[in-house]
């Protein structure tokens, strides 16, 4: 009998929602015992309410595991991940964290919350000790950890290396976001085929906010944001999965190419976090090559949670500019929620 | 008999080229008499010579039309439409200016010489004059004319608009480019399917400094660039027409949205190119739906002449940020080469 | 003041409303006067309540028309054109009818329907006079007649012309189809993109059945249907507009390849459908180019009402096989019901 | 030191190339020795010399192996595995097998031969017998052993099947093949975005004939071929990788749908096939998804050596239809060339 522990996948028939299930596939850690889905799917097996659109095959143990109701009070798991649309998790989110659950989010309803943490653990592993406050001011037995939205998180991880070394002020950054970031059934074929969309509801303000969050430093039992400001342009381009985002960086000290290099490719997750089952390896790659990253080639570099940077360079007008590729439904997505449960298991926050 | 103009298309085959034809095709002002190719395509009738990959039928005239060699000597053309490569360009294109031929080109071969005019007539007709100094000193009966490259055309025109009204300081400018930029055969399927390419070879430099050039003042016989600072990424995105150019602006002075859009929709081409059968009615629509414009669905508006705006608000960091579409080998190629034609027609320049 | 009649167009918001509305505007014989939708859009103005994916802009006089619910009783239209989903199509169609109103259907609903005819009019006009027996059997004033679906219709045209001259015995068939005949939002980009789906719900008996009725002879009130046997495989490809279907053909007796071209090109609509606003000039194309027709290219030869044929040559088992490309949301669908009402005008039975 | 064989792959640079290296990586049998290219690649780094289109990255020790010229004479590798375009395959390919190198080609050139084994192992091993006689005949140490075209690959494996059951006289095979098999630059992103193309030239011959031979009789030095006529339409379209083919089919002896599926999924590869490394496991699958297979979620089925089949229905005129599917540069190239090379190895060909 396994003793890893028990969880569920909270909305596992998107597009996020598959990605959990064949992430935690096998994982050392976790064992889905169950899955949760709207009402038009609960009470079918996965194999039958799912629209699987991902290469590798659905695990055979998801397949005929029937779709609950998602049911915070009775459920057995220990940790829910949830891949819900926000307005859900809005209402539900905070029951499984009363009923004693941790829930590892995706979701964005509360990712803004002081009390919440918005984590990622090769980035701000200290900032779950809000749990603390969290559990206290909520009077919740389990809680809510949130990862960020799915174009944050590779950009953050370059600032974050970045302000560690010389600090940074103001950030231009414009995304070339995936289709699969839409969810399911996602942008139609006729809007986007031989086109782009330079438009993504909310996404914007996500990009401009969460880094912020993410680089503040934790005071008491309040995180002070960094003062960094972001101006973001986000567009949806026809690409299955990968989040490319072009950035121009004014730093507080210059740096030449090579040492922004040097800080990149020697960034390293903080010790708690450096040898978890999916903390990225490396955390960051800087490719050389003059046309990469490329979504299709390069999304998966380390199982898809590094963070990929190339045509690193001056700007004429500020210090530095680059690309950034980020694999939106694993290091953005997915993989990020497992990630932080992983941490979450590694400190003892897991019953 | 016709009493057009009769001009020459060099490089003809290509995608710009094709434009060229097509939009030549029925022209009030011009004729084709001759069609130029590579020694691949030399003595072949255009039809056969020709991969057209626009939708619209090739010309009837066109068609049997034979490619010839490009002879500056002997033509009988008076102005010679040039799409040729950059390289080719650099020998030829001097060659027919000696002959006492106007070349409009749109090579990028002449963009930077101090005596070239690189026009865009709803923006900078009086650099026309450069050309006086340019017959004076290089001894030519003829002269050579460029328009900017495609992506730089759209960004050119609104930030014209912007630096006449309130002045403006920095730019930060992120291309989502289409296929039909790269010529022919240009970028493989195998390459660019669920993909994009974060790199155009040689373009981040042209989008920097084609602006400053064109928005820069005649001085005697010398352009005195503009004091702007364009910071460009330029990237490759799977759409057959249509540039989009995502901006970030430092003006001198603030202004409030509705000002900028105000600016925008009113500017007017000078008096000189108002009325040509180029000139884009309006040189600039502002668009008010949250997602546009977009490639497929605004390229053609203004025949693929006008610059398209969209998604105008304040920039966090800077002043207003926005949108802007234009359509890559009309406006910014092939259309434009004519439209600058149609100038130096109206102002005497040739013959 | 207009004269033209009035019409309505039912379910005007979607894939083949959209084409109504554009093909309908300035159409010599139609006014638009009301367009109808479901629910979710009725008292909506039609700019606000429509997803518009066609290139070319929507009509001003559409803009600021207010959606109506489909009001058979009320509606002052003598024509409905219906672009309603079959399930509904089935209710209303004939409320329409029996009040008076002519529809000119797009829905398979009635299709099949002994007393309906299936009519393209350079094929079958004759069996029009099915309308008379309708009428009297269900003790309607109006009527429905319909058009074919949207892969029946180019290869329907192919075998009249063929079974004319030599006879069809057998046909296999096998699609390749565009997104937009999925209507809206139709196919998910992340389904599509570097893919095909070898399925499409229905399609098959559509296009193995509806030639059969077409090429049929009406005898008294009844069509006797053609006996040629179709085998269809219908898939979904990533292009927006035009279907391309694979022809090999078992004729009756043999042809060589000039004489089958000979009797495609030359193929006429019958003399009462020859000169009608919409009738295809020519009826059939037939391509030389080896690698002819493709979509993008050809699919607006004739403004998408041509039937398109290519790579006309022997088949090794049977006798002739080619290519047939027709646009499916003109000629296949909303062309196709309006050339139908304009047979119907010029014959008498509007009114 | 290894005691694997020494190998070389000549044209390794391209779509086809690269399958070799990526599939060669770690075989338990070859070691890549050597790699081969056109001019323009010879004395450059393989790293360098290729454009690299896989997703999963270039072996390591690929990427420094500097690219030789095909050199019959001094190489030491004694298995070749040959990419080479078919006009430079009849040059060299001669060459290699009269120097004692057994040539696994994918090259069209020498499928046709009557002494040239036209292999598939999981269909017929046997055949490999009629090298014995190009030897003989030839005077070579070496030699010749092809595997089909990457279209005929899949539908061959499924008449084998049905051939040996109940007998197959006639087909009807429509293909929508994949971009890779177009090899490097191969199509234009411009000519096939939004479309696609209904012609691949010579491909509807080999279409045609290879499955005959390869389906005939080994009597005494000469194959007796299948007489099974195939009539093929070839498409290309916008898919990355995979190709599918729409199946009709004429049997001697008809087949329940049940039947039909259990003759394909027994299929079983002859016992001296049937467990060598690259043997497709199961060789055959049917999938009962009515919108399956599909080649961006199916393609990699067993490793891409698998024929996966869909849509099995009773075909209305003939018998059975289906839709197969098979992953173009694997079990239709470079893996069927390994696994031709690994029967040869087996049964005491190679040295």
């Amino acid at each position: 009998m396994s003793n890893r522990i028990p969880v569920t996948v909270l909305g596992a028939t998107g597009s996020v929602g598959q990605r959990f299930i064949q992430l935690l596939d096998g994982h050392p850690y976790f064992e889905v015992i169950e899955l949760t889905g709207s009402k038009r799917s609960v009470g079918q097996p996965y194999a039958q309410a799912c629209h699987w659109i991902l290469e590798q095959d659905m695990p055979e143990w998801a397949k005929e595991m029937i779709i609950n109701e998602s049911s915070p009070e009775t459920t057995e798991a220990l940790v829910a991940f949830s891949a819900l649309p926000s307005s859900v998790a809005w209402m539900l989110e905070p029951e499984y964290a009363s009923n004693g659950i941790m829930v590892c989010s995706n979701a964005s309803a509360y990712r803004d919350e002081p009390d919440v943490p918005l984590l990622m653990p090769e980035i701000n592993p200290d900032h779950i000790e809000m749990l603390a406050h969290q559990r206290t001011r909520r009077a919740w037995k389990g809680g809510i950890v949130t990862n960020p939205n799915c174009t944050s998180a590779g950009p953050t991880v370059v600032l974050k290396a970045l302000n560690d070394s010389v600090g940074v002020r103001n950030v231009f950054a414009v995304s070339l976001q995936a289709l699969s970031g839409a969810g399911l059934p996602g942008v139609s074929a006729i809007d986007i085929i031989d086109n782009v969309i330079p438009y993504i509801g909310g996404e914007e303000d996500k990009v401009s906010s969460e880094p912020r969050k993410m680089l503040g430093k934790l005071e008491g039992d309040t995180i002070k944001t960094a003062s960094i400001e972001i101006s973001a342009h986000t567009n949806r381009v026809p690409v299955r999965d990968g989040h490319l985002v072009c950035l121009s960086i004014q730093l507080h000290n210059p740096l030449e190419i090579d040492e922004a290099r040097h800080v990149l490719e020697n960034y390293q997750a903080p010790i708690i976090s450096r040898n978890l089952p999916s903390t990225p390896q490396p955390v960051i790659q800087v490719l050389k090559q003059e046309d990469r990253p490329q979504p299709r080639l390069d999304r998966m570099i380390g199982n898809g949670m590094t963070t990929v940077v190339g045509r690193l360079r001056l700007d004429p007008i500020w210090h530095i500019k680059m690309v950034v590729l980020s694999h939106n439904t694993i290091r953005g997505a997915a993989g990020g929620s497992i990630f932080n449960a992983e941490l979450l298991f590694k400190e003892g926050w897991l019953g």
